[in-house]
């Protein structure tokens, strides 16, 4: 049973652990800090809600790791974290002793009070909502602290067999759940109703089917989200929409969206649909959009750098004579968090590596009118790339 | 149908920007510079999805409000943003130049190189991700940054009439779907399932009887959300519990939570559910928390000290004899964020005022067990407070 569990077992975990504490060793560094609710999870196979509370995962240069956390997350911590060797709390934030003061005081005791510590926050907390303290650094003035972020980042860009198996596993039923949604999308609908429903049909398959090896890491509503988040009729023409008021009506442009948190990992896939027959413009923009992403797709490969997958989706769409629907980048690393380094963008001179897995999403935005944009996630291969998200992109399937 | 609306309205955000250029008119400050989307939300009314992409709305202390931003929210700003004087833009990030050298640009096209500026970032930027960049202050050699959080966080301690009809209304909402939850909440049905058929049924109906004058802010697969969070059975030990794999059993102690975002604004109703008859050993915990929420439900009046609220429920819940089942303080402020300041919590001084809103809800927690907690929003009136989640917290009416 638990082989078959979908999420990164703890051997990989704590070879994750190993690697951490070699980099610290070889930078002479005597533990590694954190507080970002990503990295630990990436670091200890630890899942929690990060609040106005400080918790910390601290992986000293040889000795196992240990928590320094609020009460309430102690039980979590013992229960679901082989890794953990030790737990510290403190009460409450803010609390009578500010919690700070009481982390310096578990480093001391677990003998950093004087030495030299990489950290992802320089405050010594992650900082939620209305969080406020002494940072960390000028209540332990003996020891020195270093910039951390990278330490756990630079482990994340190339993705393992395991984190591929997830991601694969949640873009299958991200496809069955994008089904469902285009199924249920119909002329005066309200998007989010159409999303919500189609959420619980795709979440009650996928519980059905994997039922004790699924479990949900991530604090959300539902693990299976699939819906249009804003992007219906105009609205298509604000990437970043959050909302709209519109029923979904005929002749709408749709953007989707359609993600499944497997393990923690999140593929993304996302499908430009449209409502009844296609005008011969929104045939134009969407042609522009795929051939954009064709074109992408075409050029990824281990030794190329991010930078010129941007640049020759750009240059497709000028070919297009649609270069004023740009609005953002070809694309973004994804993993854990939703959005990661590498960027496909001008700035990043990344060279793509075999592993690496990457969002490809030119979009076409046309303020008052519609916008175009399909975005598919795909693993880096040894001589190109291999899709991660499968589902059809012409416009035939998907006009409905 | 524009007062009807269910948002702040753009003279309340008027005021906003009002009381925060007269703080810095009277602190000398020439400009407030804000990278929190909570904080630009509840200053100017705009939501938008914080990523990687630096965005920044700024504050002078005579002049409009303007914004920096990636060009893919320029339109979306523009369209939403009825206070944004003007919105310069940059291309993506990382870019070809970095966006922070862009920003310091654009401040001093403003006028405001070499002003004394309040900022909520030290970075220049909200940092999500894995945003990597040089400080705007590193940047901005000619002017002088201060903090400036509280600028914009003490306005949030008190609630204005328009804040507290929406956290009312999403009291109501919530309260429906607490309904639906309890009607679907059957033994050997996996409680993610029903906490998202539930929040489906209850979206149906809020969009239907509130039609164009419901907008929601937050990106979320639904603006209604009621389940468990994995607080089910023996997980219900566990307050921040994310997720089980444990269907609902006879027997389970379950505790909810329902929320509804109205406006940006999400109350917060929680409650201890037992499924079948109650053993005696869960009467006597169920008895002991809802002693201790009524202990603290009758303490709050304007004049008294957060602190005083925590400490009065810790003796009643001391005088249960269950002292061990303690984890965390007795709630919190709660508005824009789930969780705001001040904290009821022996380490929060702050005299309570008429306006506030607090979450109440003091939780017992037995590891192995189960666990036990309500959670009512109220608010503070002249001389006492009112509910302003209506919600049933007797055993008998919990029973399922």
């Amino acid at each position: 049973m638990a082989s078959a569990e979908l999420k990164i077992s703890t051997a990989e975990h704590r070879s994750r652990i190993e690697k951490i504490q070699k980099q610290l060793r070889r930078r002479r560094i005597d533990a590694l800090y954190l507080t970002n609710s990503t990295r630990i999870l990436y670091a200890t196979g630890f899942a929690h809600i990060s609040t106005e509370r400080p918790l910390a995962a601290v992986v000293p240069n040889e000795d196992p790791p240990f928590f320094i956390a609020p009460q309430l997350e102690y039980d979590h911590i013992r229960e679901e974290c082989a890794l953990a060797d030790d737990v510290l709390t403190y009460p409450d934030y803010p609390g009578r002793v500010h919690p700070m003061r009481l982390f310096a005081k578990s480093m001391t005791q677990k003998g950093l009070g004087s030495s030299k510590i990489a950290t992802d926050s320089a405050a010594g907390a992650a900082g939620g909502y209305g969080y406020r303290g002494p940072a960390l650094q000028e209540i332990m003035r003996g020891a020195k602290f270093v910039e951390g972020r990278d330490i756990v980042d630079s482990l994340r860009l190339v993705k393992s067999k395991q984190e591929v198996r997830l991601l694969r596993e949640s873009a299958k039923w991200s496809e069955i759940a994008h089904d469902l949604l285009l199924g249920n999308t119909r002329v005066g609908l309200h998007d989010t109703l159409v999303a919500v429903k189609s959420s619980h049909e795709a979440l009650a398959k996928m519980l059905k089917k994997l039922g004790q090896s699924y479990l949900q890491l991530k604090i959300a509503l539902s693990p299976v989200v699939v819906g249009f988040r804003g992007q219906v009729g105009v609205n298509s023409a604000i990437p970043h929409a959050v909302y709209t008021k519109n029923k979904i009506r005929r002749g709408d442009v749709l953007v989707t969206e359609a993600g499944v948190e497997v393990g923690g990992y999140t593929s993304e896939l996302e499908r430009t649909v449209i409502v009844g027959k296609p005008s011969s413009r929104a045939k134009r923009c969407f042609d522009a959009m795929l051939k954009a992403q064709n074109t992408a797709l075409n050029e990824f490969r281990p030794g190329i750098r991010c930078s010129k997958i941007d640049e020759v989706t750009n240059k497709s769409v000028e070919d297009s004579g649609l270069r004023d629907g740009l609005r953002h980048h070809t694309g973004h690393g994804i993993g854990l968090d939703g959005h990661e380094p590498p960027w496909l963008d001008p700035g990043d001179r990344t060279v793509i590596r075999e592993g690496m897995v990457f969002s490809c999403e030119p979009g076409l935005y046309f303020p008052g009118y519609a916008g175009f944009r399909h975005s598919d996630t795909l693993v880096i291969t040894r001589s190109g790339m291999d899709f991660i998200t499968h589902y059809p992109r012409e416009l035939p399937e998907l006009t409905i």
